[in-house]
């Protein structure tokens, strides 16, 4: 038998994609689908299933909603092709970091607390005219927030694994750091970056210089981080551990702001999604390569 | 005699000027320093001392710290050339205008609020991403607010007094208001411009569309903008009248995210108002034309 069914989340699903089923979070297709499932994409964040590829027999490729695939990676079948969306989240990531350093600088976060008292405290801010921003993590995510910071006139120098034109290497940042403005973390989690911000890392970045974090939670030792509040500044959307628990110390500690790990969940999302998933589907049953894949299987082309 | 000392305010003084004198806010130099000044430069938005200018015998030029000149028109001595601080706010009010509309599609002013009861409140925002911008004021502001949003992926429109390349007229808001998603405000206060956003412009906004003001509080009819939320959300950073007094109402409609007036407000503006006076003066002294000018006096260059 021929495996040509598409099996995608309804909120995701194209609106004209051809020899194809949807389904609603968690609920798992009866066997007469899952025998004709080729090509699956598993449910985003809220709904994880990525245990529902080890049981379609045929499934050649899969698509995911998110860029990272760890979690992916424990139930891929052998031969099975695995691609991410990079692509389609990093613009909201990089959008949400701009917003999150102009929030900060500029007391955003205190005049909307102050809207509840009726309480006008002009204070003059911090602009990202001059400021030296070091971007860590030179991906799609980094190279598209010192895309968006350049016209603003903020001075930035991107940090890769290795040096390379324009991208620092890390080995570079204990030089780099000493007179930063802004420290942005956009690094995907490794066993390298994993804790890699620690008492040492915060050390050397300057008095009043603001650590934003837009990666993942676990790359800041969150105690050590916690002692050097409000000698810096922190602007974070990923915590360790999410969702951060109500009585933890550093929703109410000095000098930081916090989001709900909202970096690539816009409305761009599913739109972004849809035409991914599109292309792709064409891509695989017109035997072209898959684009953004991470392990290729032998079961698709 | 010759008039040839400027006068300045002591925190915009550049560190090397020249035949100079500088003074704390409120404190009027004696008749020594007064018989000399030539090159004036009154105070900024906290200390207003645009009567001075009448009481200095030999004043040829006034550097104003901001770009309104409104206020100090009515005491500009005839003969005088008045030059405004175009060039030295712009950008930090572009940042802010950035910053507002981000923080609000994203819900950083609810974040902000949550952290004090240690709730994390996940929910999806709003992209700049192929998102409708219109910039009503296509002056220095606008045009690099404009630039600001370009690589966040918004499709921009500024709007002039009169169309021209790239600016859409006044004339052309009807059609071009109702497929919006963000209105922002950018004009210098005039006869035109006041209360230009009422009940009927309003109407306009479709459901859910974000008006920003960072122009003037009084270009909004604040009664008519407080009928229309939450239908249309709002970011405010100057309100009608200022400060705001502590029981307004706007201060707790819903969809609102109110500033106090923090603009142009930020570290960059000492900097740059210390570069343009020194350019200024520098110009004044070697019979340069002024850049700037606003009034042209004949009094000097």
């Amino acid at each position: 038998m021929t495996a040509d069914l598409v099996l995608v989340p309804e909120l995701l699903a194209p609106g004209d994609l051809a020899n194809s089923a949807t389904y609603a979070p968690g609920v798992f297709p009866d066997e007469g689908i899952r025998e004709r499932v080729g090509f699956f994409v598993p449910d985003y964040i809220d709904n994880p299933n990525p245990e529902w590829m080890t049981r379609f027999p045929h499934l050649q490729a899969v698509q995911l909603p998110t860029v990272g695939f760890d979690a992916a990676l424990a139930h891929l079948p052998t031969g099975v092709t695995l691609c991410n969306a990079a692509g389609v989240h990093e613009q909201s990531t990089a959008e949400l970091t701009v917003g999150l350093i102009i929030a900060k600088w500029r007391g955003l976060d205190r005049a909307a607390r102050d809207m509840a008292e009726g309480t006008w405290d002009h204070r003059r801010g911090r602009s990202l005219q001059e400021a030296k921003v070091l971007i860590i993590g030179a991906g799609g995510v980094g190279s598209r927030i010192e895309n968006a910071l350049a016209p603003l006139g903020a001075r930035t120098q991107l940090v890769g694994r290795a040096r390379r034109e324009r991208v620092a290497g890390v080995d570079e940042l204990p030089e780099l750091m000493g007179d930063a403005d802004v420290v942005v973390l956009a690094v995907p989690l490794t066993p390298e970056t994993e804790g890699m911000v620690d008492d040492s890392f915060l050390s050397r970045m300057q008095d009043g210089a603001l650590l934003v974090n837009v990666a993942r939670g676990s790359v800041v030792v969150m105690e050590d981080l916690l002692a050097h509040l409000p000698r810096i500044e922190a602007a974070l959307d990923v915590v360790d551990p999410e969702p951060l628990p109500i009585d933890h110390p550093l929703w109410r500690a000095p000098g930081v702001l916090i989001s709900p790990h909202i970096g690539g969940d816009t409305d761009a999302f599913p739109r972004l999604a849809r035409q991914l998933i599109a292309a792709q589907v064409e891509r695989w049953r017109t035997g072209e390569p898959l684009a953004n894949v991470v392990i290729r299987g032998d079961l698709s082309p």
